[in-house]
Formats: C-alpha cells, structure tokens, sequence
C-alpha cells in the first residue's frame, strides 16, 4: 500500500490496557502523528465521552484530540439521531461519559434516580454501577414501546490482569428480560462504522485498521473493505485466527512492526 | 382419574400472583387437603426458603407446612450435594433465602460481602439486589473453575400489575461473560422433577401437576408424565396453547374448575 489515508487504531489491547500504555504503541503512533498521517482512534468502550478519551490518551502520551475519537456512545447518539429524526428522550444505563455524550447533542436523558417519563429509546453502554433496579427499569420501558439500542455486545473488557464483564453481559440480561433484540452500533455492527467512514470521508480500500480482537475490529474492518491488521497485545492470539474464521490482512506482534 | 396420588400447585399465577391469593385458589386447596388429598407446591422461586414459602402460603390462608414445598433453592442444595457427593463452597448470587437454605443443609456459603475463598460452585437465583459487583465476582469464580448452576431460567416474574425481569435475566448476564452455559435446576429441567418425584415416592401418571406457565410447568409436567392442567390466572394464555407446540392435558380458567 501507498501512503494510507488514514490509520484507524482501536484502543483497549492496542494502545493500553487497563489504562497502562502498550510498550511501544504510544510511540508508534505519536511518530505517525509527527509523519502527517491521520490517525483515528475507533473504540467500544461507552463509558467515557470522546474528550474523556482525549484525555485518557494524552495521559499515556498520544498527541491527540477529541475529534479524533470515536467511541461507542459518541456513535450511538449520532445513529439514535437519525433513526428517530431527532435527538429523543433516551432512559441511560452506562456510566457518567454515556448520559454526559446524550446531553451533548441534545438528547434529553432519563437518569435512573430520577425515574420519571417516557422513552422513546433505551440505551444501554457498560455500567459498573448496573444493578437490579436498572434492569427493572429498562424492562419496563421497552415493555412500554421504548426501541431497544446497545452500544456495543462486547462480552468481557480486558483489564490489566485478565477480563471483566463487558457491556455484553448487561446487554443480555435485558434482552433475556424483554425478550426483545437490541439494535448494536459498536463493532462489528454498521452503524458504527458508517459514521467512521462519513466522518473522515474515509475511502476504506486506503486505510489500515488495526484492531485486537478478531470478532468485533477485524471482522468490522474486512466488512468495509479495509486493510485489517490484529495486533496481538490484546485478546485474540494467532492460533484463533488460524483455528478460526475470520482472517485479518495482516498479523502483527506489537504496533513497532507496523 | 380415580383419585389422585397427588396434587402439585405451582405458586407465583397459581396461588398467588405478587403476594396477593388468586380468587377461588385457597379455598379450593384447603378443600383438598381437608379432603385428606396429598398437595404438593413447587416453584421456581428462589428467593425464600421452603419454611418462609410454608409461611407465606399459610399468611394467603392456605393450611400447609414446609415439608410440603419444593423450591428451587432446596432442589438447587439437594441437586448439588449429589453432584459434588457432599454439601461444597458456593458463591450465591440470589436472596437471603437461598444463602440460609444452602447453609441449611451444610454448604459454606460465600457471602459477597466476604469475596474471599474459592467456590466449587456459582449458583444463582433471583436477586433483586444483583449489582455488577456480584456480576464480576461471579463470572471470577467460574473464570477461576467454580461450575455455574442457576436455581431456574424464568426470564421473567410475574407481580401484581405485569412483570418483572426473573432469574434467567440476571442468569445471562453471567452466562455472556463467562461463555460458559449453566446447569438449570429448576422447571422444566430435570433436576427438579427427578427430586419432586422421589422426594414423596410419587407415581407421575397417578398425579396432577396445575401449573400456569406453558414452558416451565406444562413441559416438565407432560415430560415426566403428570396429568398437566393450564390454569389461566398466569403467564400462558388459551391463545398460546392453540398457536404453540406445548399442550397440557386440560385448560381450567381458575383452580374452582379443578
């Protein structure tokens, strides 16, 4: 490949985990930062806003800013915005970034304590905080004819020491209740990628994706038609991939061989 | 029929529905066993032991005791004592109830305030203080070899105006995490049923199984060759008997019928 258009880098096993930066990532990319290139970071995780994730990124050294980031609530509030018309009223299960991204593009959040009012959608991101009552009130609120959203299925979250329930399992648990299938934006699902790709105007054919895991970055980044690399600092090792399916372009022991 | 060997009355739509007796149901069990009938209860529930069933029955009006119940948490204790061969550790997701059952019949049950020790086992039942606490800690303990056994998979509960999310929603929140799927003691599994049965030496196609709930008591019912009776105070519906595949032996529209 000629100079890509841009490199799209998924964060948690990519660039860090569990908030300590990967050996040489930060470098790499501040490096292709400094070369001109464009690089975006492309992440599931719904729990901080994309400032947030600025932030988060800048403290393990990358040189970047907010509008180069998008996660999965960021998506969720541009994708819920074209499927009702309009920023909606949405009942929140997440954490503080979630309701804190909603707000920011007018949407009007019901926050759990407060209880009160009609959805149009529930929308639930990974939820450290997740309890019965939560659960309670979102099985309540699509049994009333509220559309049911997810910003992402990822099962587990890699944390610095093994895995921890990911938005996935809170996902499931409301879906078994309602009996009712969320509608995911987070890799590998489109919404998500959709507006990567209009965001940046991106050509997909040039531009390099580089994600850990094989089910939601590879398969999303083969679907669109990028040049997929897994990077193995994170889940998937190379024996899934050769035991499995879904085949990335590339494979690649850390982001120094990029 | 001649007469029965005996009766077994599911609880929850049956006796009553959130607490409150189903008209015509007390009376027509307390008319049975004055008639020196044997009846049997057996529920799904978890979330009290058999003597606080025992006792709730007897607040609704109905003269029984608790050896007379069969819960999932007692079958759930009795099942795993035969699988490990003697009462073992287990981490309880569920109730007051099913912690004092399970330490009732010897198990060592790790609270999870205490979240130390290693559990041969995760069990779980309805619990409707869950948190994404107990979510982590569970899916650690199975991570770490605990096998995963849930009380019963009722993705709902009905109360008295509607329904609520039930064991089986909090029982997928765990399952997605750990990728691992779990031995369901609980109607219709077999666990249950098999304990039922030798629990009062009973002759299946001698006896009478009332249940409201199509999936959960008629299929165990008719699996293990009960007499079945749809009751329609609950869950199931005259509407599904005829769309779907599961049809109890007789439709009764409250236990006055019977």
């Amino acid at each position: 490949m000629v100079k890509p258009q841009a490199y799209v880098f998924d964060l948690d096993g990519v660039v860090y985990r569990g908030g300590h930066p990967i050996e040489g990532a930060v470098e790499k990319i501040n490096s292709l930062i400094s070369e001109g290139e464009k690089v975006i970071f492309l992440t599931n995780n719904s729990t901080l806003t994309r400032g947030q994730f600025a932030e988060k990124l800048k403290k393990v050294g990358v040189m970047t800013d907010a509008g180069m980031v998008i996660n999965s609530t960021y998506a969720s509030a541009l994708h819920l915005t074209e499927v009702f018309g309009r920023p909606c009223c949405v009942y929140a299960v997440g954490e503080c970034g979630l309701a804190q991204e909603f707000e920011k593009y007018g949407f009007e959040v019901i926050r759990h304590d407060a209880r009160t009012g009609r959805a149009d959608a529930v929308v639930v991101g990974l939820d450290r905080e997740f309890t019965y009552e939560k659960l309670r009130c979102a099985h309540s609120h699509i049994a009333a004819g509220a559309r049911f959203f997810a910003t992402n299925a990822d099962s587990t979250m890699p944390v610095e020491h093994g895995f921890v329930p990911g938005c996935g399992s809170i996902v499931a648990s409301i879906r078994t209740a309602s009996g009712i299938e969320p509608e995911v934006v987070g890799k590998p699902h489109d919404p998500m990628m959709r507006i990567l790709i209009k965001e940046y105007n991106l050509q997909p054919e040039k531009c390099i994706l580089v994600g850990d895991r094989l089910d939601t970055d590879i398969v999303a980044g083969n679907k669109f038609g990028f040049y997929t690399v897994l990077v193995l600092t994170g889940v998937s090792s190379r024996e899934d991939v050769e035991t499995g399916d879904i085949k990335p372009k590339r494979i690649i022991e850390s982001l120094t061989e990029l």
